[in-house]
């Protein structure tokens, strides 16, 4: 799998199942994303709103069967009103709009009314196309988990992993992210490592291939190992790279859509529904590559 | 200043004048690096040596006038020798060959005949030519200080403010990374920020402009910061990004060489000499743009 255009095939195949319940469709990317969703007939949308909108009235008349307007007196209900769909199961998808992450990350993680899974963390993963990688490469975590623990780390495997399976990887590989591939007490995420390699060889989430520390060009650059004489099943293949924190993730990201081009699709793991939860200064493709990326992995 | 070949022209103006002295040149790059700065006629070098070279002798022959051999008896004695020369103003720049960074790290910072001015702090700059920026980025630290305190931030912006300034960059735009612009007491680095924007304020380096807490994306995109309303002295337009930790710095490193074919040199400053301090990854090629760096900046 080497680009989105390949998610979208995917996607297609579920086309018009799964509702996307979306909280303040207001902004201009997200109304892009919305549009080319719903031309494309790949889903269906529940919009929560509070203000009258000429867009979504839009959407409601050229699309009625496949819109749906739910209004809210105050902004404050609008996050628990999509939570609320997803648990009734009257939604499949998250997504939010013109709303704070953090009110929204506030209702998902509701104790009593939210939809995250007791003993579940809520991730992000984010699958980026970048034009000089030969395939899609998947990394973790740069929005919710500042600083992975070691449990954090274990419960990020299993979701990168399944996410991999959805897309066809029958054996990930996930290079766990250090600036060289030394175990060193100083940088604690490298012991966590260690312990997860021996895990992996457990077979603790399945058929994966796992290794760190290592960095980021030997990761997903065959030669580069090579003349460092390091020896790794990851063979510069990597599927998957686990940051050791959000600093290094939120590099990488900015990184690669600036300066290489990338296209990258997000969304956040571990709750009951896929939470597309763009950020500020994605742009609509990005959105509407998160929108498929979500679909094309969603249980069926 | 936006790409290498500016750098040497610099470079050349101090043709010969300086002396380089290696520890042990005794790997492929190393010796490539040397012998295009000997044809390019850029600085005569002192090759510390323990062992007998086909490539060595080779450079005395036809380069009599430009190069020395000082053999040594055992690999100990190689660092601390090439340490004294600098000491006694034998020679400008020292170079790493084949030796572990650590043991000559641990020659440089001696206490007694090491070559660290009392008070400073030793850090490293890399110095990017990426095809996708338009002008030369300097970004710290990758290699020398892992996790900088306060006060090692303070000496880091010394050095990159003197560095750019040999460049010619009047006034710096030195872009403080976090992954958002908020100051957050969980990321002690951005509390670190905010004292250090307010000593920019108050001319602590003369003329420079910092700001931060930013991402990489708002510090090297005018549009990026437009999009999140972002106000930033720095204007997308960094020509230096100070990273939070050894960690995102390595990401940046290695993201930016392998996916958008950078080009890097890179020095450790706060000695009392430029040192270049490559490592196993670097070419060729980058040795000898780590050499032209060092020449183009060195103090008269």
């Amino acid at each position: 799998m080497h680009d989105f255009t390949q998610l979208m095939e995917i996607a297609k195949d579920k086309k018009l199942e799964k509702r996307i319940v979306v909280v303040f469709p207001e902004d201009e990317s997200c109304l892009y994303a919305i549009n080319q969703t719903l031309k494309e007939n790949l889903a269906s949308f529940i919009f929560i709103t509070k203000k009258d909108s000429e867009e979504i009235d839009k959407f409601l008349q050229i699309y009625p069967n496949h819109t749906e307007q739910i209004k809210v007196f105050t902004y404050e209900e609008g996050a628990p009103k999509a939570v609320q769909l997803i648990r009734e199961k009257k939604a499949d998808i998250l997504m939010k709009g013109m709303i704070c992450s953090d009110i929204l990350l506030k209702a998902i993680l509701n104790k009593e009314k939210g939809i995250l899974p007791t003993g579940n963390t809520l991730s992000h993963i984010t699958i980026a196309e970048i034009p000089t990688y030969h395939k899609l490469l998947m990394f973790m975590d740069v929005a919710v988990i500042p600083f992975p623990t070691f449990e954090q780390f274990i419960q990020m495997i299993g979701y990168a992993t399944k996410l991999c399976q959805k897309l066809g990887i029958i054996e990930p590989r996930i290079a766990m992210i250090h600036c060289n591939e030394k175990i060193n007490a100083k940088f604690p995420h490298t012991l966590a490592y260690q312990k997860l390699k021996k895990m992996a060889q457990e077979k603790t989430w399945g058929e994966t291939i796992i290794d760190g520390p290592m960095d980021v060009k030997t990761a997903c650059n065959p030669l580069s190992g090579e003349t460092k004489h390091i020896v790794s099943p990851i063979e510069g293949e990597a599927d998957v790279l686990l940051f050791p924190d959000i600093l290094s993730a939120n590099t990488f990201f900015k990184t690669i859509t600036l300066f290489c081009q990338a296209k990258v699709a997000g969304m956040a793991v571990g709750a009951s529904c896929p939470i597309i939860l763009s950020s500020r200064g994605d742009s609509g493709e990005s959105k509407y590559d998160s929108i498929i990326s979500a679909l094309a992995t969603i249980d069926n």
